[in-house]
């Protein structure tokens, strides 16, 4: 490729850059799904692909915000660690997805580490030419506050889940909801990422996930390693009270 | 106050209205702050101020947003109530803080529902009129985005709380940041709303509240119904561990 690649573009981390994305490219992910050619075009003048191996740190919580980041494969880690150094996973972000999203918005130093948990191939925005176009672009402005409300609204799922559900609860709205689009009674399906993280993604210890696990299965859910089988899905969802409204669905 | 006041300005509850703010009482909310002269008085325009009791319904989980409410003065709780009927308290506003904007922005219905503490006043801004108004002005867009940014990272240390946090330390962070403004080692201040309304912001039942008091004595933590007495913030905060970021620091 023989584009030119600013200074800022690149960030310092193994990463093999490819470029900038091109307007299909762009257009996959469901943030920049509405905006116009020539728009995505001027975006993608401000942007690079990259390709991260895995386990890589993205950005480090209380540096500034740099960049708006796209993730096309893969999956990405956010998590915030507490003084005593203990590390919370707020979200694992899956393809398709973006994150960094209100910190460059809010020009605040970043809340999370974000690193990639599997190969991940990213298309990294330049936050300062980002902002620049949103104040020239009121169709841009309309799409991030979209995105931003989306981010918002998920993130308030999760509240309330962490206030209203047990752990094994919480595991079972999670397996409902990998299993979405199943319209029989059973399901199987494989955990997108290891128990480990899927615990911290969760908020409780790998030990009362194994008991989740555990206790979920008089309820027809039986595991092997990272497959899982659903075989009774109108019990664990009696079970687990999955919230009943769905953004997707509205969006 | 003789203005004219649309069908839509007036939400049917028992509120006493009090015609459109002026452009003073707009700018007292940190979401307007920045707004010019001209486009406070668009905003004026669409919006209604009105004063509503202590424990009155101001908008339902699942039904559409029609305004975004500012509170004024009192306070509003924000929950959303699971299929079973147990209900998660997500966020209390205080004074100055708005609500309802990821959902009049992202166009989707209530994720929660609204009620009054302690008597209000708030100011209603019609949701459409306002959607109408991004369209053709960016700074309104600018400062909402950076509003939602802010709601948003307030809603990440939440999880982040939630996930890293036992109930006692999650109290003597909340008991931090209510006696902040102290420069000496002790405080002295007084709980915002009752002890069942904390509990659930809090995310824990009434009798873990109580525990959570309990274990905070031996801390120098004193308590006489909502009166509250810090003997030893520096001991508090070595133990309850408060996020070391503050937006409002930065911002």
């Amino acid at each position: 490729m023989s584009t030119q690649l600013s200074e800022t573009a690149l960030p310092h981390f193994r990463s093999d850059t490819h470029g900038r994305p091109d307007i299909a490219l762009l257009r996959q992910a469901p943030v920049f799904h509405e905006l116009d050619d020539r728009l995505l075009t001027r975006i993608g003048a401000v942007s690079t692909v990259m390709t991260l191996p895995e386990g890589e740190q993205i950005c480090r919580q209380g540096d500034p915000a740099e960049h708006l980041f796209v993730l096309i494969s893969g999956q990405v880690a956010l998590s915030n660690a507490a003084p005593n150094g203990t590390s919370a996973v707020v979200e694992v972000i899956p393809p398709g997805g973006h994150f960094l999203l209100p910190t460059v918005l809010a020009r605040l130093p970043l809340l999370m580490n974000a690193h990639t948990v599997t190969t991940s191939r990213l298309i990294a925005i330049e936050a300062e030419a980002l902002l620049g176009l949103l104040q020239v672009e009121v169709s841009l402005a309309t799409a991030l506050l979209r995105a931003e409300a989306l981010d918002f609204r998920r993130l308030v799922r999760q509240v309330c889940d962490l206030k209203l559900r047990t752990t094994a609860q919480r595991l079972g709205c999670y397996l409902l909801a990998l299993s979405k689009d199943q319209s029989t009674n059973t399901a199987s399906l494989r955990l997108p990422f290891d128990k480990r993280l899927l615990a911290a993604r969760l908020g409780c210890r790998q030990e009362n996930l194994s008991r989740a696990f555990a206790a979920l299965r008089s309820l027809g859910v039986e595991t092997h390693g990272s497959r899982v089988i659903l075989h009774d899905i109108s019990r664990l969802r009696d079970y687990s009270e999955p919230d009943d409204m769905n953004d997707v669905e509205f969006a």
